[in-house]
């Protein structure tokens, strides 16, 4: 795109997010007395790029790997457990596959790196996005990096060409990983740069003392890999599901989709995302504030807001779904209300 | 009800009330991971009596009234827009005519006291709950009492009526009448002890001038209407909407129905009830803190929760019916997730 072209389109942005900000306050409510939803309603059709947007066959995908570092017994769960909860999802009994049959959301599952067990694979409706060198998980990043960034690349690529194939206009991004919050904090800590002590939390229900040792094996993974860039880091410190999560939303950013963020692991993702490509957390929904701890603060220093906040820790997309109503009345609202002028209302007395 | 009957019903009670806990325990999510999703799949549980509850025929009501002291310059709107309003959500225009469409909830309009024009009455299509010798609203409660004791439980008995006729298992109120974040105020003060700006903002868009003209007005009918019972106040500070929701809320609570009530003024219909009725308040699922200054502290003292914070002060019901699809959800997570027995998923390893 040259010069002029920018100018162009970034002149019919504009006029775009006028024409909606002109109609919210012509329809018949007090002006802003929608709140986030108004809010909502204009990102969404800025993303889109229509004045009236409409969702269209809205994708869940949940993408799923397992980590090295669970050797260190990092996690309240045994790391079969990505494995069982793959076939929990793909079964219908998982929570996020409950959300997606009550919100109609079509549910990708996708084997980013599971542990296998003997020589039972996983049904082929179980999209195969495993990273060559690292079929079972990441290598355990408390002893040296997680990945290779040409393996981490190789995920984000995988990611990317999996969003490609899927139809509809609106991602949300879910994810499952025995081991995952102990990847998303080191990311967060190496991002933000806050203390370690900040980013770590309980995960899937850990008590005070095997917290205390999460957070030395943590501090190990710090020690064992230098800072470096944004890639890097990602290979270093990340998971195989969170570089596909990362590629695939830079993919659905392209395509100008709305993009729905999960958690703690699923905003992990787009950190690392907006840290290769400044704007990109800024381009997502963020779904809600989770109860792991650090989610909220990492939420405010990527300078998003999220939409609900109900002490949800589960991953899996499930926050993500449950906040998709509220896209899909966002869009309706904007659409289907009456204008002051064609209902009849009368408007403020003059001040 | 005799005490053997309390007593085998406070046991019945509390053996629902473990069993769900128990099942909620054994679905495939590390323990309490859903938070307050799982609450209110309890609350739902306790409040219908059973232990996988569903949802039937949830009905929207939306009460509207007039208010006579706005003829004291308390609003930024016209009181007419009551009456324009009420024929608005019956075309199907208003934002909760649109979200009652989204999510299915039946819609029904009374008018407990809309102002005429002219000869023209409201369609048959509104539910005629009007008041006798209070048929275009309430007095100017900055002169004296806004209705008499027998007007405001004519009201609340207008407001059972309807209920008892109405199907489903599931209420949401929500509310329409230019004027009533004033009584709402009037008596969020009354019945907490809070001081009068603690509970007074800016309703539907109150600029600095006007807001202390309503404080001031206020103020004045705080002293012209002596504290007195819970239905005293309601009488002289309420308005015929909000009578007529706290008494549709305690016929809906008698035949246990899940209550989802709106923002302020449908917070203050519950609010006068729980005064009547102890208990009441507890017994509601509150969907939203209102962007309406003093609706969280209000919310706080009654010592309940809500569900979602985003800002909204439209009423209409409007917070009710976004907050809906989580009550939804809450029943499909209890009823239709696996078990990790069922799943065959790994439990905790042991601390």
């Amino acid at each position: 795109m040259n010069a002029t072209e920018m100018q162009t389109q970034e002149m019919q942005a504009q006029e775009l997010r006028s024409t909606v900000l002109k109609r919210l306050d012509r329809l018949t409510k007090p002006l802003g007395a929608l709140g986030r939803i108004e809010e909502l309603a204009l990102h969404i059709a800025c993303q889109l790029g229509e004045p009236r947007p409409r969702l269209r066959q809205p994708q869940m995908l949940v993408c799923a790997a397992d980590h090295g570092v669970t050797a260190q017994g990092v996690s309240a769960f045994p790391a079969e457990v990505t494995r069982q909860m793959v076939l929990n999802m793909l079964a219908g009994g998982a929570a996020i596959s409950v959300l997606a049959r009550q919100h109609g959301l079509a549910l990708t599952l996708a084997d980013c790196g599971v542990r296998a067990v003997g020589a039972q694979a996983l049904p082929e409706a179980v999209v195969d996005l495993r990273v060559p060198g690292l079929e079972q998980g990441t290598q355990d990043l408390s002893q040296g990096p997680a990945m290779r960034p040409e393996q981490a690349e190789q995920a984000m690529d995988n990611g990317a060409a999996l969003l490609r194939r899927l139809p509809g206009n609106a991602l949300l991004i879910g994810e499952m990983g025995i081991g995952n919050t102990s990847a998303a904090a080191l990311l967060m800590a190496r991002l933000t740069g806050l203390p370690l002590a900040d980013c770590v939390g309980r995960g899937a229900g850990l008590d005070d003392a095997q917290l205390a040792r999460k957070q030395a094996v943590l501090a190990r993974a710090l020690q064992a890999n230098a800072p470096g860039s944004p890639l890097q880091t990602l290979a270093q410190l990340g998971g195989l599901e969170i570089a596909t999560l990362a590629g695939a939303v830079r993919q659905a950013l392209a395509e100008r989709r709305v993009v729905v963020v999960d958690g703690f692991i699923a905003s992990a993702a787009v950190a690392v995302l907006d840290a290769l490509q400044p704007g990109a957390a800024a381009a997502c929904v963020f779904s809600h504030a989770s109860a792991e701890s650090g989610h909220a603060r990492w939420l405010q220093r990527l300078g998003v807001r999220p939409l609900l906040d109900l002490g949800l820790r589960l991953g899996e997309g499930s926050g993500a779904a449950l906040a998709w109503p509220l896209l899909v009345s966002a869009c309706a609202l904007l659409d289907e209300m009456a204008s002051f002028d064609s209902a009849g209302v009368s408007e403020r007395d003059p001040a």
